[in-house]
């Protein structure tokens, strides 16, 4: 590992991507681990809800049974629970650079904005279980639902889940309150204009990453 | 229906049968819904974890999987959730009984006291989730763990789940933690001697029915 990348807290190899289906965040989170692994960091790809045995027979549940929006807010945050537990803080007490694809704030954006659960549930369920474990950064991929939409259309993917099969209104709704969740927080978010060519968006998110470990380098 | 259950509050058709494994609750529950079903009730016979069909989904993981005591909180409540909006409540609300086969007592017992999550965490839950929808009535069936253990090493119960595995000293602290919440709930708990012999204790559980009920009738 690099002298680049020494020195940081213990949370600043913790990047999330966040953002609505189709948005490109399984696209970009591999060049992403790409960039830091040609660094020399050791480099864990996750995802929620997931990341964990257990963790994933709850993203079955989640996407595919039917359920009140407290018990989906619930099943996220007991998965996450495990998430951190079995897989993030042991990655990055080892020195680890741990990339999920969605993490808390995703909770916020469809539990929240989605679904209409009180933010003060979920904050205090945040307190609880992610306890301040937050990560250095967030990409938030932000883009018009349409735009999602036509991409999803437009490529291969299976059967669509409980939240993929929800109208626009709702996508609407998540994306707002993702947007939300990056101006109470705009030390850790980065917004990326994901509707812009893939070429372009993996060159800002390159940079982003670049610069914001600079800086905390230099910070630290 | 006989005039006798008549104009009682919502929530006084709703009936706990609570306590440690082997305590004897399976064995009177059913006699409990024979009493009533001869009254001319309606009675639905329920069971935690469970009672729906993701209920069910979560009291697989919940009974087999390693977790987190944050996580098991997370289950139980996501699985309580589910058993109030799709099955209690529906049911109270069309005038049925409902027994339920442990409840919302036991996550204080083997969440609070078994795995020692703090009550601040499962009051919380319990106030979001059950919001005030407590039984009418808790049947706490109270029994030296010691016995209990001998009771079900003579019964041909199937394989032991995550929670019967644990040591003595676990299940000292949930009956511990049962006695405590019958103590802090009076009104609500009807505490059995459950060491008694199973003529004695069916007796005891009828006797508390019938007076329960007509204690609340009258007061109505
Ligand atoms: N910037 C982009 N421009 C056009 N299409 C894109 C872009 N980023 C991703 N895609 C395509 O859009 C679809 C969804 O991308 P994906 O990375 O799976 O999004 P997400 O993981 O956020 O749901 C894929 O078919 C992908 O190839
Ligand atoms: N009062 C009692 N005295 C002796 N054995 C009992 C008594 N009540 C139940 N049992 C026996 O103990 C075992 C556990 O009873 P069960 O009703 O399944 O308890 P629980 O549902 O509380 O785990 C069963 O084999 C049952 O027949
Ligand atoms: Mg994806
Ligand atoms: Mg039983």
């Amino acid at each position: 590992m690099t002298a680049f990348f020494s020195a940081l807290p213990l949370t600043s190899r913790f990047v999330s991507f966040e953002g609505i289906d189709g948005a490109g965040k399984t696209t970009h989170i591999y060049a992403a681990a790409d960039f830091l692994r040609q660094q020399g960091a050791e480099v864990i790809l996750t995802r929620e809800p997931g990341g964990t045995p257990l963790g994933e027979k709850l993203r079955e549940l989640l996407l595919q049974d039917a359920m009140t929006p407290e018990t989906e807010a619930l099943l996220m945050y007991a998965a996450r629970q495990e998430h951190l537990k079995q897989v993030i803080l042991p990655a990055l007490t080892a020195g680890q650079w741990v990339l999920t694809d969605r993490f808390n704030d995703a909770s916020f954006a469809y539990q929240g904005g989605g679904r209409g659960l009180a933010t003060a549930q979920l904050t205090w369920l945040d307190a609880w279980i992610v306890a301040g474990h937050q990560p250095a950064c967030t990409f938030l991929f932000d883009l018009p639902t349409s735009l999602a939409a036509e991409r999803i259309e437009r490529s291969d993917r299976a059967a669509r889940d409980r939240f993929e099969l929800e109208q626009s209104t709702f996508h609407e709704r998540v994306r707002q309150a993702y947007r939300t969740r990056a101006q109470e927080n705009p030390a850790r978010f980065v917004t990326i204009d994901a509707s812009a060519d893939p070429t372009e968006v993996g060159a800002t998110i390159l940079g982003a990453i670049k610069a914001h470990w600079q800086k905390q380098t230099l910070a630290s």
